[in-house]
């Protein structure tokens, strides 16, 4: 049993890692920190684990995660930074879901997420966990930096042209739209009901944080600078993401067999056939991140639509599945639930 | 591995009944019929099963359902009772997620479904799939008639107060709210997003055809007829009933107490502390009843909230619980998913 | 022209009211007052209202509202207690949206309320402002207590009953369902999109504060005591409330006729024919209360649909209506808008 | 007064016109038609109109639309261009909501729309009735094509970059997003409540009906051939379309003073200050479009966002402005109706 501890968990990415993990026959989850509500039954805070999680929210002295075999970081950027040094020094392996680890350049990320970076000498050795890029690294990784949710799919989606080489890459871009649960549990006016429902609008077309995090990806694919143009939107739903992909084609290609080829191989990445549409309730509540590439009226406009659920493949469960690789386990252990339809 | 069938997979019931099947262990789905969509790949009208379910849905006439051990009808209304004798001749047990066979007043159904029922006979031998209630009967059950959803809410919220005695059963108030999927997988205008979304509104006060079923169950719990005023509403959610019932007490009582006892062996009956509201999304997607009790002001009206999704204890997930019941597997067999939240 | 101030004008009732004041051919809107945005455009902060409205939101020490003629309170409860005295000596006329005047028993106030009142003094001079009971008083008020949302749907349902003593007044219940606006425009985790989105429960069930003005207004109808069950619900809309009401009826009577009566003359209170359940959609946006009135299988419970638009005949359009009831304004001057279906 | 008249009143454009038309102080409404509900009255079917609209829906023989001075068609695509030619003959200017007349080339049109053009000798005569564009044109129109919905969206965002020559009009791409209710009151499975809620999808990516009328426009304003990849979705929201508009920029400008400038006069379309992300909410209910322009990292992409109500500017409102025009009316008559926010 791997023993496992999962610090700030009383967000929408911890309640799902504990929904996930409370079903995972591999671990023995051991402890769930939160300052502000130690004490208080996890099942208290979120009715849905009642019968399934016992835990009691505990604070984060008194929650001997140096004691775990890994540590999942569920926290607002900037946390993990500050403790992953001590558990990784105690032999804990770490999982973070922010995003203190994913950009390699530090200057990059210190301007984009605007505080010092407390430990960059641990982001070179940090892992990407985007398994169908990093599976390899993935598995004798230590800390593994979590994708966001936006590179999820925007990488997954762009990757195979990319890494062939067939599109324009200095002129991608990419049209994603997110339900709110994508703006985390935090009491902020603009994403109460009022505000969100019924409401569609982009938001951070300046700049949004993701951008430097998706153009690394993309360029690794690429093995090249990439020019991105990263327009987010707030879509009235609760989970998903649909990012709506645009690159221009160099050449021709069969474009439907490339996808298939690519990801042939990998048990969370649905290619679904020519001329489909994929919606994200298809995979509300799973791992999957489903596929379509389009070529509009035969131009050389290529249109790639790319589905996750954000708090699945896009956070907690991509977060199961590298454990999962970490500890050597099959791969889909704990996440072949299905999706919730309708 | 028990051989399934299901009559009329196209419907809500119907894809949420593949959900739970296709991880169920000990269950070989051998066909799913549908008049209309014949040949066409189950997973292509419900992508939330690729890779999961592999099933064409096949005509009636090629489906060999006699060769089942067991089949679910998710029809409309007037279909079982059209082919449940046959199954039955030919050794095959029966579960109806419709209302053919839930009243054993054959006039008063008639009235109620405005046709004429094709087997009375059976009715008499079919047992009310609630297993809070008949456990045993459904054991040795050949023919099922598998509860409604409001029916579900409302007889768990008031059982144990009349089974007890301790309140006035000639008015008793069931004010119940509905996700529209309730309403099935129909083209309705009434049930397009434009008119459902961001509205409220009772229907059928006059009468609605689940107010037979209810009073039938009351009755039975309070070995006498009861009063009942059933009120149903459409609620802008996609699953989920929340039951808000109201009754006179006749004396005093420890209500949660009652409460507690009466469900403490039930594996999908949670009643929650003293003071809880249940949320219709703490049971999303679970085959579980959230029931809290409240006694206002210390006054004699006592209130009852119970929710549960309507596609699984309400409809699908009840079905399975049946099904698990009658072929002596474990009650939870692949009903322990946990709920979706958020 | 009436100058008026708004105190308060960043919450939903503020919005509301400017909406509907900016197009008020009488109104000269002279300030709306916000500490902490104090300098903003209210257009920026609301963008529907560019073009509209110019105004920016003032500091409440220079927004001069003792030279207004009327000042609109749509503060949180607590406020207008400690602002109105200085207004009406300086012989401005106030409208409080907040509870502050609503309750004539200030002990009962302020054991609701959790706080001292801050001048019991006026609340005897309070007119509580529902114009279809109070019509005359309110053209004299210098003061009036505009009533809350769940006060104005369940009296305007119940009044007809209880006036005409047709029903036992010791059992009625009242179940409400409001829309997430209802709970203001602060930031709290359980109004979040995420939160309430697909999602329905009860709240308050032990005691909600509208429970005492609505048993004072039903009170004053039925000319004596009641015993009122009052259970609110949230459900996942932005606007409007559905009251479901129950009472027992104590003889026979022509309840169609007694509603069309009671609100023959009244502008803002429809009355469906026999049969009609209505729509909460249907008033959206606009001053209406819509009443249906059931009786079920002709039994002795009678059912009464009543709803509104939380925002508007529950709050800022019923204010509205109180001001032009004050100055001597056609009733519906401002108030035509048609609601907005779909 | 000007006589007016609705055939096919019965969908959402249709209830919209009558919202719109019923505080319309010129506009006496004669007749609106619906061949499958005559007789039933207006409001019966639209509880909103209760109280301001009086008219049954009539049967189309019966309704006189020739004694109109003008006539609305609220139809399905092909049956305008049926019945426009005895309209026109007696005298009776027209105005289509739907798309028979606003393709010039009637190959195209009739390879979109997949049926023969019923008088393609009205189609040169027929005026392109968006305003911002052809204003001249429409006061003395005789028969007006009122743009669609994600057409008057794209371009009102497009056309200024494209007159003024900024950008390589060869590689386009319009992302729009739509409510539900763009689809129309028509009874489909695809636009249920529990199929469209929660749910985000992209649709007719390989080509969509409006993708040849937005060529045609932006041809216009470009003078010359562009190429446009235009990839609607489906959104959970019952109102609104927010279009993420891509070009490439050929050379500098100052694109915010560009939009002022082209725009200054136009009083239904409101370009923000730079920066702005406009919310479809923000003018939900009203006849406008608001626009903003970015240009993220300074890079030679311009991002430009519009967004409309597409029951309003995006059909019913625009039709009711080209009647203003058409008539010499004031073209804000009955236009000013705030947007409801939230």
């Amino acid at each position: 049993m791997i023993k496992v501890g999962i610090v700030g968990g009383t967000g929408y990415t911890g309640v799902e890692l504990l929904r996930l993990l409370a079903q995972h026959p591999q671990v023995e989850l051991r402890a769930i920190t939160s300052r502000t509500d130690a004490g208080t039954p996890v099942s208290q805070m979120f009715a849905s684990l009642r019968g399934y999680v016992d835990l009691h929210f505990a604070h984060p002295d008194e929650a001997h995660l140096d004691q775990c075999d890994l540590v999942f970081f569920a926290t607002p950027n900037g946390i993990a930074m500050q403790q992953a040094r001590a558990l990784l020094d105690a032999g804990v392996r770490v999982i973070d879901l922010a995003a203190d680890f994913r950009i390699q350049d530090i200057a990059e990320w210190e301007k984009w997420y605007g505080m010092r970076h407390a430990c960059p000498e641990l982001v070179a050795d940090a892992v990407y966990g985007l398994p169908e890029v990093n599976r390899e690294q993935i598995k004798q990784a230590r800390l593994v930096a979590n994708p966001g949710c936006y590179p999820t799919a925007v990488q997954l989606g762009f990757i195979p042209l990319l890494e062939a080489g067939l599109v324009d890459c200095g002129s991608l871009i990419a049209d994603a739209k997110s339900g709110v649960s994508g703006a985390g549990r935090k009491a902020e006016i603009g994403f109460l009901f009022p505000e969100a429902a019924d409401n569609f609008k982009a938001y951070g077309v300046a700049g949004h944080r993701h951008l430097p995090e998706i153009s690394q990806g993309l360029a690794w694919a690429a093995q090249g600078e990439v020019g991105l143009t990263f327009v987010p939107h707030l879509t009235p739903m609760i989970r998903g993401i649909h990012a709506t992909l645009y690159a221009r084609l160099k050449g021709d290609a069969d474009l439907q067999a490339l996808y298939e080829q690519r990801y042939r191989n990998e048990p969370f990445v649905d290619v679904m056939p020519g001329g489909s549409h994929p919606e994200t309730r298809s995979v509300r509540g799973a791992n999957i991140c489903r596929i379509a590439v389009h070529r509009p009226q035969q131009g050389n406009t290529v249109v790639v639509l790319a589905v996750i659920d954000n708090l699945v493949k896009g956070a907690a469960g991509q977060a199961v599945q590298n454990m999962n690789i970490m500890f050597g386990l099959p791969e889909t252990t704990a996440l072949t639930g299905l999706p919730l339809l309708p």
